[in-house]
């Protein structure tokens, strides 16, 4: 998607030689109108599809997943990355490291709100190594809900999860990384 | 607000005396459309204010303030509750501790994001003990952003905190409640 990769040639930095930051406007101050747009860019993609779930991970996929499942006029539900006080017993759950922050995080989702009867939508920000989709998939598989495919703002295809999770689901990702240094970006 | 003081009445469970679980359309699965509505109900409250900027705190309230941000026309920054390995140093930092989950967080917003140029609207789902709240407002205050005022979706008025956040800030919410038990919720 043009608009996705000029906005992150014109505004990404890249750490060292994984990092992509995108903090202006996805993953720390969020243009949320620009991220609405993303949103109806999922929607066409997956016309027709019979989506009535949309399932991301805490906490960077929430504003996406959020702005998306408005388009879709679906409930979202995110998976919980540590059980607080309320969120009750009766749940799903898997373990996801995160690439970022280099932890691994048990995430969960209530029993409640992933059923037999969901067609689910799998949202996100970044694709790198496929942890978060592939235990978004876990989790769907858990509660007997259909996963229609998984969507992602942004791929680092260089790192392989895309392959992984391609194998068991379709993934759309607006923005596809071929590879990025300090002198800049190249998109697949 | 009578749309959201009835769908807590109907969809809402009170845990042990303090705890609202509204796990089905704003904590976990999300009504993201009612979300819309509750944040246009901000916009209108807030009309006239020039607010450029909603700031809210990660996690929960993610999602009410980016679908907030979107009738504004705004963008939306959220405090991060701990410093992930891309966040960069340049941060104001503050401690919250957590009501429902009884523990201390340092949340750090990014200086690029909170300067004197900003006039904001503090965005939450809840309001009990205020310490969300009044850490947000601190870091406005570390950025020399003027603060226009909060807006919570559900305030528990007998907890205190709404008394202390509005010696100091304006403070809307959609709906307070002023007792709960087993037996059921009492709105002011």
């Amino acid at each position: 998607m043009e608009l996705l990769e000029k906005r992150i040639k014109e505004e990404g930095i890249v750490l060292g030689h994984d990092i992509l930051k995108v903090d202006s406007f996805i993953n720390h101050q969020m243009d949320v109108g620009f991220l609405y747009a993303l949103g109806k860019e999922f929607k066409r993609l997956y016309e027709g599809c019979d989506i009535n779930k949309i399932l991301t991970i805490e906490s960077s996929g929430i504003a996406v997943a959020a702005l998306a499942a408005l388009s879709f006029n679906v409930p979202m539900v995110f998976a919980k990355k540590s059980k607080s006080s309320n969120i009750g017993s009766d749940l799903y759950c898997t373990d996801v490291t995160s690439y970022t922050r280099g932890n691994t995080n048990r995430v969960v989702v209530s029993k409640k709100y992933l059923t037999s009867a969901d067609k689910v939508l799998i949202l996100d920000d970044f694709l790198a190594e496929g942890q978060s989709l592939l235990g978004l998939i876990d989790l769907c598989r858990q509660g007997g809900a259909q996963v229609v495919g998984c969507g992602v703002l942004i791929e680092k295809a260089y790192q392989g999860g895309g392959d992984k999770v391609r194998k068991i689901a379709r993934v759309e990702a607006l923005a596809r990384i071929a590879k990025m240094d300090e002198n800049g970006i190249e998109f697949v």
